[in-house]
């Protein structure tokens, strides 16, 4: 099976969901029009540039490490196929509670609905990877580090992001604050392959 | 005439289609933008979240379908291109369906919709492996299994998705559970070669 | 510069455009909320079908002759470039007015809008068409068929357009008929390159 | 690393922040759905072209750079990818402040938010130039031209775009009329390597 092609889908889903969060962002909703109104409006929306930021980063960041993941894959079979649709699947997802997110500010219900999306991703993608790692299908998994800490890598992930979401029930700002510094940690070259 | 870039252009299709299924999911319009309602109104759509799945994983099938067809396919003929964009012209409908699924539940009516789109999907992707096969313009439609089971295959699909369309009518749920394990069931890899 | 990048790009612009289509039909509003209402709303919005089937064979067809025209490109310059970002823009664009031509209908200005856009589609198409032929860019341009009756072909497909533009002043839902026509016309595969 | 997939990724989000730009276009909210009614609307929201124009021609242009400055590309590592994800971040949220400058007019409000994100744009891809220049890591940055007169047109365009954002604040008019200059000029063939 065509690896190349598995590949374009799957970049052609990660650049859509990553296009489609500035959906979320609400046009305000003017009722006089005036400058002074607009200027109000837009400065009162701010907030929602976080959300917006922490998932483009985290989709950013779940690519670059798909990119690397696979990069190393020589056969694609079945199920790697269709855990990286269940992957994808999520994804495509993240637009939703981000827009929540925006739209209604660091309440309990909207912080931890989007930890749990995050965390679900974390979990799918580290399945992908435990598969593939398993199976040994991907050279550039086995070839550098050692197996313990990669396999910790990938459990570190999901526990941090579950954390974040248990603490969004009580302090929702803070959880919202955690996963934006996750994904901005996850940006420092040296620790590369990311959030998961 | 380059298969690349059919295939390419049709991966942005269901690419793309698949990214859009999330604006579908309504985001809540809450009046207290209090906690309470928010998380009452997103339990409220939990259920928007089935045609979501359904959807992402019937158009995932498809894709992976469309990827083992064109694999073997050697020449890309004028037949072949337009029957290949009746077939994204109904990939990138279905958001549509899945949106008035999610937005009214199962509704006579709203199922029936949807099981109406998923039929013609599958007639359409038959129709295109019938020309492919037919003409013998694939190398891997013809080498392996044999040719009566295939045929089979092709038309059990879409007569599944019909039956289920007709039970819309009477009960609703129950069509949709059965678009859902269809979907399901079509992921199991030895019945690999897809729900049409 | 490279061939590859500019038709992988232009790909992505007609699939997005395409699969945009379906935003355009409008997710019927309803009050009740009952099975009936849904029944007669979506029966109501039937006729939305026709500009969504329209502009989706209309910039398919774009893009097959797109697809034919650049495969025998040989240097992508400057004025390409520029040129197929015009062509580009106008693709990117016509979801517009097939959302304004779905939602009121055959109206004077709707059809007149539409039949504008695709006019404009038409001539930017055959400019393009004609730097690339005029400048000797591609090597399928000028080794099949006279040139007479391919300039004609490539004049004759915005001159019908803007016929039909006109009559939509007139005849809005005849104008509409023969923007589907054309399309229909223009998937024959004899007739194959293309509607402009 | 793969340097076709970055691109491509890449490329995806051009086309798709391209695309979506058509959202920002509002379809008008009509009360008697007359044909005057229409008409009135249309010519009334025809302004709205002018930044639809304006944010194509300029994520154009960027996508233009992007091509030439990515060809001469040899190595893509870490930190290009990083800053490379930052200039698509900018891209992917152009079609917010496009659509508020398109609903509500050259406000000094809306014309200086879509200054700001235009010069942040045009600072974010003058940094992955420099980085990609400084360190050497394409062939093309290098081989034309004298360095000095590089510089000086990577430090050009955000100035030029920073000057219109102050003078949004006045004459909100004038400073849409810049944008879209700018934005035409460099469109002209001699001038080239772009808008940063």
């Amino acid at each position: 099976m065509n690896k190349g092609r598995a590949e374009s889908f799957s970049d052609g889903v990660f650049a859509f969901a990553i296009t489609l969060l500035v959906l979320g962002i609400q046009i305000p909703d003017l009722k006089t029009g005036s400058n002074q109104e607009l200027r109000e409006a837009l400065i009162r929306s701010l907030p929602q540039l976080v959300p917006y930021v922490t998932s483009f980063a985290t989709i950013g960041i779940i690519w670059l490490n798909h990119h690397s993941m696979f990069h190393g894959v020589e056969r694609v079979e079945h199920t790697t196929l269709t855990l990286n649709l269940l992957l994808l699947l999520v994804v495509a997802f993240i637009p939703y509670p981000t827009a929540v997110l925006g739209r209604y500010g660091a309440l309990p219900t909207s912080a931890f609905l989007y930890g749990t999306v995050l965390t679900i991703l974390g979990v799918t993608y580290s399945s992908l990877w435990w598969h593939i790692f398993r199976r040994g299908l991907s050279t550039s998994a086995s070839d550098k580090g050692d197996t313990r800490r990669k396999i910790q890598r990938h459990i570190i992930g999901p526990v941090l992001y579950s954390i974040a979401t248990l603490v969004a029930l009580r302090f929702p700002r803070v959880s919202v604050l955690i996963y934006f510094l996750l994904a901005a940690f996850y940006f420092i070259p040296t620790q590369h392959p990311g959030p998961v």
